[in-house]
Order: structure tokens, then sequence, then C-alpha cells
């Protein structure tokens, strides 16, 4: 009860001073037993937030994820932070995620950086880049590289702050009605595949198609697509692409471990108490290391309901990927542009790699090559 | 405050009713405004815990990952879950660390599991096993294959709860003064090299020897060791090993990915409200989530420094990680014996293994020897 408050009560009810005197002293028994150190955050107010998500209701690890978040920040803020899940469509479309934030409609938002490269380039580099690193070496860039320093930076002018959320690891390069053996068969290939990859794509001769997920199915069925980049084995066997497409080709050079993203409005997160912001930080690792664990456990599972269902898989040829770095290097740089804070991202992420490339190529590489197969 | 104790402070200071009553509505005031979800957790009850650590004080990384883990408990709790830390020595000797949480006089420990197969020697795969898993496999099999909740299972017997902490990723195999060629060179090969690595060393016919940390230098310098292994390139840096052995090898077929461990008193735990307890949990996943990204950022900055230096690297050829792989195999089951609890632990992890591997197979080991090289 603040001191205030108790003045004002005592004196309308006309109580004696020595009354009064002894009722506050009675009164702050309470607060000596609170931590001094604790005393300047109030655990009795209680906040609700909106999340606005780009991921549909219960989709898989994605979906799931912002639901997770959701109850750790709950539990572990004794319920002082209530946090209201907005899926794709309830509150605003997919892309739209991002504005709706800014401009405080909702609190938090959950989705992968490099849809908001419209916005600012350097965004997608703190997703993924095509041929760029893999989970392990992105998060060490994130963490303790500079890679989250420089995103906060990114987002600022915004007024948002982002939040290290879940991986997808390396994702597979998609299903193919026609095979890939040379540079040449990417030519007149409808493929759907959007962003950064899809312009390597179109400069390697290929058709670029941005097709709305529902419609993949019917489009490869139908040959209006000969291929199609998605997930991995999880998502992939959800959709039904083994019976429409053949060949399963590996790696997913167009997006080798993409990183997701919660980000909040930052009024909305400085006007909590210092241990709900850091909850808040807290819950979004919970999810990063959720996610990637969630993703390798049931792709494990799913590669293998793929390869008993019959397709065939395969890897693209290393001059197709020699080729599709060339194309996919052209398109980031049109990309970044004259832009300084994509050029700053960018020099920061891939001297990263450069510096992280050997240590990886003796230990992790060594790994798969030799120990995992004994 | 307390109904009770007011009455009792009221009572002796001979205060009438009336004003009694007064008193206690105004005091109420405050409680109105508590949201009622969240009524059943005293926010004013501090706790004093205490931290026994493995780790030498401020030891990189791991003891590191100490220091971050009670910031961050503390700051998610906003103050009111206080921990202490004990380093190696201050409260017990390293390998005592597991008693002293299991009997209360600390009340949560930080170490890896390994350190307590002597105790229960299930205990061992949830740190990591020679030709094991490497760190992205391990937390997988960890969070989302049934990992987590088997240790769990294994360390309740004793009193404790297990959280999952860092993780050191692929580790070096070590200093060599000897050149690995073939099987026969690991013969009469005095290593300083620990557990059930050591145990298959001596299979092959060499002579495992345990030194403490601070003597391996010296008995490198003068012969008394031939090799040692130790953790990766930023540590061994710092042990300034590569002033005193010719040849650093890969892969650390011994530890593919040493996962690290905090674990608390389960007393201590459940005493705890519900949002501290899930507060525990969140911090100790966030120094997993720091842990690897600092070691694999640090060493590949480490390696360049000590390839400077003009040490060899070396991969040891693989009919000699064959040789060790079944020495391995021969002292893992050794280990397990006829214990249940080992062998129950041991199909879960081998067959999360096996399932996982045809998926890192296509994806991240694919990464490594295309797109890595780009």
């Amino acid at each position: 009860m603040k001191r205030k408050k108790f003045l004002k009560t005592t004196a309308k009810l006309g109580l004696g001073i020595t009354t009064l005197a002894t009722a506050l002293s009675s009164c702050k028994v309470e607060k000596k037993e609170v931590d001094l150190s604790a005393i300047n955050i109030n655990f009795n107010k209680t906040f609700k937030w909106r999340m606005a998500s780009f991921w549909p209701k219960n989709f898989p690890v994605f979906g799931e994820g912002d639901l997770f978040f959701i109850d750790w920040v709950k539990k572990m803020s004794g319920n002082r932070l209530d946090i209201k899940l907005y899926a794709k469509g309830e509150l605003v479309p997919a892309m739209e995620v991002f504005d709706t934030v800014q401009d405080g409609t909702a609190d938090i938002g959950s989705a992968a950086s490099y849809y908001w490269l419209g916005k600012t380039p350097a965004a997608a580099f703190f997703a993924t880049a095509p041929f760029g690193m893999n989970a392990q070496q992105h998060h060490s860039w994130m963490v303790a590289g500079g890679g989250y320093e420089l995103w906060k930076e990114v987002y600022e002018p915004f007024g948002l702050i982002p939040f290290i959320s879940g991986n997808s690891g390396v994702q597979m390069g998609g299903w193919f009605n026609k095979e890939i053996n040379t540079v040449d068969d990417l030519k007149g290939l409808k493929m759907r595949i959007p962003g950064i990859a899809g312009k390597a794509l179109e400069k390697a001769g290929g058709a670029a198609m941005n097709v709305p997920g529902g419609e993949i199915y019917t489009n490869l069925e139908r040959g209006v697509l000969d291929a199609t980049e998605w997930v991995g084995p999880y998502h992939d066997y959800k959709m039904g692409f083994y019976k429409v497409a053949k060949y399963y080709y590996t790696p997913g050079w167009h997006e080798p471990g993409t990183q997701l993203e919660f980000f909040a409005n930052k009024k909305a997160y400085e006007s909590l108490p210092s241990d709900l912001q850091e909850i808040i930080q807290g819950a979004a690792v919970r999810v990063q290391s959720w996610t990637l664990a969630e993703f390798d456990a049931k792709n494990g599972i799913y590669l293998k309901k793929i390869l008993d269902e019959g397709t065939e898989l395969r890897r693209f040829p290393d001059d197709v990927l020699k080729a599709l770095k060339k194309y996919s290097d052209e398109a980031i740089q049109e990309m970044i542009g004259n832009d300084p804070v994509a050029k700053k991202v960018a020099d920061s992420y891939y001297s990263f790699k450069k510096r992280i490339n050997p240590w990886t190529d003796i230990t992790e590489k060594v790994y798969y090559n030799s120990i995992q197969e004994m």
C-alpha cells in the first residue's frame, strides 16, 4: 500500500495522528519482509499482450513454437504476462505482421526476418542466405559473433526489438518431376521458389513462381509446376508432395539453416518491468532450443516414411550448386545495392562464416564424414 | 501484511474496533489489485541458493556459464532467487559436487553427467559417448527424442533433478608428440585420457594416464606423456600445449559433443514457487544456447592462433578410428554390464542415433561437404 494513498484514506476518516503513525508502521511490516533489491518491481501488476504470427494456427513446429513461447512466458512470469496468440490471418495477413507490431496493434510478432527485406534488405541475413551458414554456425554468429547486436540496430529505426527464435536446420532442396543433372536442366524449370533464391533460379534460366502453399500440390500434379521447395520431410510429408513428385533433392542450398524470430514493439517491451523483459528473452531462447531439436527428430522419422513411399533421393550435382552459388551471389549483391546497413550486416555475416569455416571443417565435417558412419 | 499479524499489533496498541476495521480495509486495497490467477505465488518471498560447481572459478565458457545462469535467474526472477556460486574446491572438491547437492548442502550443481558414472553408469550417456552423437543430434535426442525424460528418471533415486546445459561441440582429438599412422602407433602411447575413452585406449595397447590439468604441460614437455586430450583450440591455447606438442589431432572421437548439466536438489526445487522452477529451466536452456555458440566462435579464432604458432594439424586415419570404435564399444558394454537402467538409456541413445543419422547424412553432412566450401 502506498503511503500517499493511506494518508488520504486515514485523513478522510479523521483518525488521530498517533493511530495514523501506528497503522503506517504496521503496514510497513510487510514492506520490510521484501528484499530491498526487488522493491522496484511491482509484482502485483499484470500485463496483457497480443502476438501476431506469420504462421497458421497449429502449423507444425513453427506454430507450436508460438504456443510454447506464450506458455513459457506465462509460467516464468507467474501469470503476470499473458499473451494472446493471433495466428496468420486472425489479426492481419502474414505479410502485415511487421507493420502491426510496429504500430502497436500487436505487442509481439512471430515470423522470419527475410520476409521483411522489402523494409530493409539487411533483415534477410538474420534469417538465412542462399549458400550461407548452417544452423550451428548461424547461431554462433548471432550469439557470440555480433549478429544479434546488429539485428537490434537494424530493427531499432522501426521501433522493434528482435529475439532469436528457432532454426529449421538445413532444409531440403525440394521436390522435382525433372532430374537435374546439368546446369542446362535448370533452363525453363517452373519451380515454386520465392525470394532471393527465386531470383538466382531466374538468372539460371528457370521460372521462379510464387504459388501459395495450398495450391502447390495441384500445380505439381497438373504439371503447372515442375518443382517446388518447401521445408523438410516432416512438413513435406504432410503436404503429400511424395504423391505428385518423383525426386526429392538435397541440399537446400537456398535455406541452409533458417532462423526464425520474435520481435516486440519497443515501447511495449520497455513498459514491462525488468524481470518480464528478461523472461521474454529467456522464453525466445527456449523456443530456439526446442525448434531445431524437434525439426531433426521429426525429419528423421518422416524421411523414412517418404522413402518408404518410393520417393527417389537425389543430390544436386556440384556443377549445378556452383552455378546456383554464382547466381545467388549476384542476387544478394543486387538486394544489398548501395544500402550501407545491408552492407555492414553482410560484411559481418560473411567474415564470421570465413572465420568459423576452418573450425567446423576439422570438427563437425569430420564427424559427419567418419564418426557418424560408424 | 498478514491479517493475523496486524490484529496482534493493533490489539497491543489498544486501537478501537472501528479504527481497526478501517485500517484493515485500507491495507486490503493492495491485495485487491493482485491478479487472482497469480495469487498462489507469494512474490514477496525471496530465496537464497548455493551452487556447487565442478568448474574452476572463471574457467572459460564452462565457468562463465555458471555466472550467466546465476545472472539470468536473478534477472528473470526480479531478484527473488539469489544463487551464490561456489566454484571447484570452494565448497567441496569437484568430484563431490553430486553428493553435496544430493545431501542438500548445495541446492544446485554444475558439472557434466559422465563424471557420475560410478554412481549410475547410465549417467554417462547424458553427457556424451565415444563415437556417439554430435551436439545437434544429442540435443535433438534430449529435447525431442525422450533423452531428458530418461535423465530425470535416472537422477530421481538420488533426489536430484537434471537440467540440460551447454554443449562443447565436437572436441579435438588432442595433442601428440608421436604421429598416429596405424593402429600399432597406439601401442605404448602414454596419453592423458580419462574415462571410457581411456579404457578403449588401453585395449588398443596404450597407457591411459589420469593427470590433473595443471600437470599436463610439464608432463608433455618432459616426455612423461606422449599425448593429451583436453577440449578445443580456445582452452588448449590457454594451456599452452602448442609449445610442448607437435601435432594437433582431429576428430575428438572420445567426445563428439559433450553436454553439460545443472542439477537441483529435488526438495529445494520443489519448495520454490512454480514461476521460479520454470525460470531455472529457462536459465539452463539459455546457457545451453550460449555455450555452443561461444565455443564455436572462440575456437574459430584460437584455431588460427594455434596454426600460426606452427602446430601441425593431423586427422586420425580411418583404420585407427575403426579400431578405437571397436574398443570403445567393448568398454561401453563393460560399463553398462547388467545394469538395466544403463541398458535402457543406451537403447534409447543408440536407436535415436540410428534414426537421425540418415537425416543428418543428407542435410548437415552435405552442407559441410559442398555448401560450406563454396
